[in-house]
This record gives C-alpha cells, structure tokens and sequence, in this order.
C-alpha cells in the first residue's frame, strides 16, 4: 500500500488524530528505515470481558495491521490497580490482583478475535511498572503540575464539586503515559475520553528522550440504551464472548438511530453504503426491522460464526412469536366471584377463565415465573388494579386471555 | 524519673502537643510495658551542615534521652530527593545523590554534638523508601485526598497564586509519614512549620494499623536577620561546625531582643532565668553587651570547648578594637593637586595624606582589600564625591585620618 493510501484507510473513523499532519510523516520515516509503525493501544482489564465499545479502537488497530504496522496491546494490569479516573465521578473501588490477573487472561483471548496475532506484540504493563522503585516513581511524579493535572475535566468537576480525589489517581495518567516510553510507541489510539491520558503520554515521552506518540481518538460508542457510553458497569453492553443468541437478541432491542450508529463503528460498512441503506429505509423500499436483523447477523458472525448467528436469528424469531399477544385471542369479564376490592387473586382468576385446570396448577405456574399480566412477568398471588386500567392481558406460556375489569 | 516529672521536663518549650493528654498516657503505658517510648524526629540533609535552627529540636529529643527514651534521628536521605514543600513558595531545586549521600554524613557527625549516641537510633530513609516500589507507593498515595493535601497552608497559596506545584510534592508529607511507620514512632518532634506532615503520620500510621504518634512542635528560631526562620538558603544561620570566631561573631551581630529568643532556645537557661536577665538590663545593673558576650560564649562552648569559646572572644574583642575608629586621628584638608571634579584619585590622596608612603604602595594596599572609606572596603583607584559628603574617613590597615573635603 502507498502511504497516500494507508492514510486515506487508517484516518478513517477518528475523531481527533493529534498532531495531524505528523502522521504522514511518521509513516514516511518508518519506510525510510524499513520499520512498521510501533502502534499501541492500553486496556485496562477491570471486568472479565471486553465488549463492543472496546472494539471501536480494536477495529482501527486491525487497519494498521492490515497496512503492514505491529500493535502493541497493552493489558493495564498495574494500572487496574489504581483505576483510570478518565470520567469518573469517583475513585473506582480497588481491585485485587487475583481478579486483575483473571480479567487480563480472558482480555488476551478476547482482543485476538479481532486482532492477527502474528502482528500483535501483546505486553502486561505489570512488566515495567511493577519493578518501578521510589525514585523512579518520584522522578516521573515530577514531571507534572498538580494544576495542570487538575486542569482534566473529571478531575475539575469532582475536584469544585467537593467529591474526593485520592493522591494515587493523580499518578494515573503519569503512570499510563510511561506505558508508551516503555513500549516506545509511534502512535497511541483510544477513545476520546482517554484524550487527556494520551496527550500525557506526548509530554512523557518527550521528558524520557523520545519523539512524542502520534494520538488518535475514536468515537466513543453508546450503549444499548442508546445514552450513556456502552460499559460493565452501566449493564447496556453486548460482551464480544456473550453467546451468539445473547448478542443477537441484544443488538435487536437498540432503536433505529443507534442501529446506523453500530453500523458505522462497528461493521467495516462505509458512509456512503450507510447513508443510501438510511435512505432505503426513509423511502420505505427497505424495513428498519429487517436492516436490523443483517447488523445482528453481522456481528454475532464477527464473535461466532455466520452458521451460529443464522441459529441465534431462528432462536430470536421463535421467541418473538412466543411473546407476541394473538390478534384472536379469548376476551372475558371479570368473574363475579372475585369482584370485590381493587386487588384480584390472580390463581382464582386463572382457574376462572380457563387459563389453568386447578388453583393448585396456577400457584406453580406463577411460582415458575410462566405468569405475564400485561407483558409484564408477575410472581405474586395477589395483583393490585391500578386507577384507571380497564383491561388485563394474562398470559400463562402460550395461552393468552384478555379480562375487562 | 517520675511520670510527672518526665512530663514537666518533656513538656516545656513545645508549641503544640496533639493530642496534649496522649503524652502522659503514652508514657505510662511504656512504663507499664518496660521500654522506652521511641521519639522520632527527620531532617532532610538538603545542606551540608546542620545549624542552630535545627538544634532546638534536636535538644528537645536530648531530653527525651535524658528521661531515658529512645531517639530515632531520621536522616531523610530519600526524602531529600523529592524536597519538602513545607513552607515554601516554589518547587525546591533536586539534589542529585551524591549530595544528599555527602550531606547525610555530615547529618549524622554533626547530629551527635548534642544527642547521646548509647541512646540514638541514627536511620537513614532510604532504608525502607528505596525498596517501596509501585504498588506500595500507590498503596500510600490512596491513603490521601488532593482536596485534603492542598488545604496546606504552602500548597493551598502556591495552587491559588497559579505557581506550579509538582505532583511528586503531593507525595512528600505521606513519603515522610511513612518514616513513621518504618520505625514505629510513638512521638514525633518537628518545628511549627512540620505541624501538617507530623499529623499526615498519625494518619497513615493508624492506616498501615499503629498507634498514631503523638505529635510536639517546636518554635522556629529566627534567623541572624530576626526576622524570617534560621536558614541556610537565606544566608542568616549560625552552622553548628563553623569555627568558633565565626559563630562568637554571628551571635554578637544579633539584636537585643532576638538575643533572649536565642537564650530561650538555644541555652539550658530557665525562663524566669531569663526573666530576671532582662530586667537587670533594664534596671541598668547589667549592660547588654555583656549579656550578648555571655550567651556567645555558652553557644560556643556548646560546639566546641569553653577554652575555644574565651580564644573567639578575645580574637573579637581585637578585630572590633582594630575597626573601631580612634577618637584622635589626624584631620587634613582636600590637597589642592587632587582639587578637581567629583572623582577622587584615591593612591594620589593616600600618598598626599601620608597613609601610603607612595603611589605603588597605596596601590597594592587597595587591591589587598586593605584600604576603607567612611568604614566600607575599597578597591576601586578613584571614589566619587557623593552630594553633600563633606568628610572621608580613610583606614589602611591600623593607620587613620580624616579628610575635609
């Protein structure tokens, strides 16, 4: 590939690439001396699994492998010690190192889904890191103001909010930055809320006698809930080992906006291919629900296989079905027999209308959790009618009823 | 000794004593264990000498030893490394190692003019901080707040003026606490300017799961100047190994107030001693001058011997007699040849007045060093006329004379 060509295919997707002309200029030094580009990315394995908001970065180190270059996956199992603060309102509990080791295994694993291994130089960062002694870490403490560290927006906001920030996170950022002295990266990507801890890692490098990193930020992606950034913690996230009918079902319950969205970051789809199928789709001459269904497709076959996501669809429609209320399904009026005050017991009700052969049968069922009123699960004996609701959908497995109250 | 009376002779001359009732508890409870309490105090050897102003500490810890207590002179050779921030306005310049290693050694000859070594634990603190490594030192700097740690009085101005306050001075108050911990201090002595450090040491005592220290201030001795804190960098200490004419001479040159300070914390003398002192002095039944020429000679004496002490007064008593001006020295007019404009030629004046028997001698003389104008050293050929000055008084060597200009 010519260098006009690898730049027109690695500048694709960033937000930001800091500074940008230097990275034509990077890859020109590099052919002079006959070198790839040293590219790093850090994650740090604070939960087992890696998941799609991860792989926006991991997808763009795969394009510098595929223009020839070496990535350096950097597992932060010394700095998941600490925790990254990069937008948080506050310190991150502790992990232990029993669990750090444990997440940085499946990490390894999960990143070489995506990753060529044969040009990937995979690297704890407990290797420089935890030999570092008092002098070294005094001398790499020095190197930064405490304003200027507090300078970092979430630093800002928990610092004149009055949240506590502990001495040990304002070494963060020093600390990850030596990750790119140690590994002497070319260039560092990360999504946009690590802009800070990468620009860091420039001065650092400086400080130690290298030529600064190139930094490139990604797109950070939203999770299912179409909101908030996809993470662990927040439980809107699709985990890149999740089981093929997990991930399918999950990439389904996302809204239309955020199914481009996916789409852009996560499939090697390109603009011009997205903008005319969001045409398709606003002309009617496509179904939002069927573009829906090739993302699902697409990315449960990039995890699993196509054969397993084809069986995660067949799984994924079955359930639909299931769960869908017939047009035709029996209509009755609230029993007699259990008129009375705003609470009905549900086991007589079922009894009642047919729904189960005994009281006895519908206990089960309920303590089973195969009762839905409403398309809501309900466990309980005894369901309270709220003001002004004038109908109750019940279903018991595949038998539905409607009960007019 | 008695409890109470070791308390009475602990107690006095400290500041503060937090928490004040701990000391008397914390000695019974030693009694009751048989050992002796261990008394902790730290200096970082940022220069080569120890002076007068760190004495008044370290007599503090002298009397611990004579109430048969364990000292622990902690001399901060790692912490030199980072620099105290205590107290001031910048960033303190580093020392590489080799000083801090050449200083520490003259620390420790120097500390034991004044402490009982039988009865001194004499720790150098890169005995525990050199093997501290990543995840201790991340450990200690999670045990700490940035909103806490810039509540420092230093730090707090430093932030707020916008001067740079490096991160690696965050970590010196929890660096020096952890002294604390190494060598299981019950107490800890500093000046007032050390109040903040001290306390961070009962802080991460009691989280490392040790008694906090209790904590003694001490108050800072004044300088030559009596105005700002005895110092090296500020050129206005007395060094505890400079010879014994030049510590006689620096005390002389104190005023008389600062001269009872200095008798206060520097003397073994009582306070209604002292008391009495300054009230003969006011009577007129005894001159200041002898008062100052006394506590000369005891200081003196301290460091080196009462026969040194009488040989630097005696070398004083001449060198002011020689600089003294006599009453009855030769008057001469301006000689007509010099007569001109406002500058002097002053080899021709010497020569005229007689001071010199020629120009080449008043020459020499005045490159020696050996020639002074109205009391001040001059080297330079010519003096100009300042407006209004209507009188020299010329001395080379033990010769005078006035010239009316």
């Amino acid at each position: 590939m010519t260098i006009d060509q690898q730049l027109e295919y690695l500048r694709r997707g960033f937000v930001e690439i800091i500074p940008e002309d230097e990275l034509e200029q990077r890859l020109i030094a590099a052919r002079k001396e006959g070198r790839p580009l040293r590219v790093k990315a850090g994650f740090d394995p604070t939960a087992p699994d890696i998941h799609l908001g991860h792989t926006v970065v991991i997808r763009k180190l795969r394009h510098f492998q595929e223009c020839g270059h070496t990535v350096i996956f950097v597992v932060g199992a010394a700095t998941a010690l600490i925790g990254d603060p990069s937008g948080r309102g506050a310190t991150r509990p502790p992990l232990t190192r029993e669990e750090v080791e444990a997440n940085a295994e499946t990490y390894k694993q999960q990143a070489f889904k995506i990753l060529d291994p044969q040009k990937t130089e995979l690297r704890f960062n407990n290797e420089w890191l935890m030999p570092l002694r008092y002098e070294d870490l005094m001398r790499l403490a020095s190197r930064y103001t405490v304003a200027r560290m507090l300078e970092r927006d979430d630093f800002s906001k928990r610092y004149h909010a009055g949240r506590p920030i502990s001495i040990h996170e304002l070494l963060y950022p020093l600390v990850q930055a030596y990750d790119s002295v140690a590994i002497q990266a070319d260039v560092e990507l990360g999504g946009t809320d690590q802009k800070f801890n990468l620009l860091v890692g420039r001065e650092i490098q400086r400080d130690y006698g290298q030529a600064p990193q190139i930094i490139a930020t990604t797109p950070l992606l939203e999770g299912l809930d179409g909101a908030q950034k996809m993470s662990k913690s927040l439980d809107n996230y699709i985990g890149v080992t999740e089981p093929p009918e997990v991930m399918y079902r999950k990439v389904m319950q996302i809204s239309d906006e955020l199914m481009f969205r996916y789409y852009e970051l996560l499939t090697g789809m390109s603009m011009p291919e997205i903008d005319s199928l969001k045409a398709d789709i606003e002309a009617g001459s496509r179904h939002p629900m069927q573009a829906k269904r090739d993302l699902a497709l697409r990315i449960v076959s990039d995890y699993h296989s196509l054969e397993d996501a084809g069986r995660a669809a067949a799984v994924f429609r079955k359930v639909v079905q299931e769960r869908q209320a017939p047009d035709d399904m029996p209509v009755h009026d609230l029993p007699e027999s259990i008129h009375g005050d705003s609470v009905i017991r549900i086991d007589k009700l079922l009894r009642a209308i047919g729904l189960c052969i005994s009281g006895a049968e519908a206990n089960r069922k309920l303590k089973e959790g195969a009762v839905s009123i409403n398309g809501k699960k309900h466990r309980a004996m005894s369901f309270e009618v709220a003001d002004g609701l004038s109908e109750l959908t019940m279903q018991v497995g595949k038998k539905w009823a409607r009960v007019k109250l």
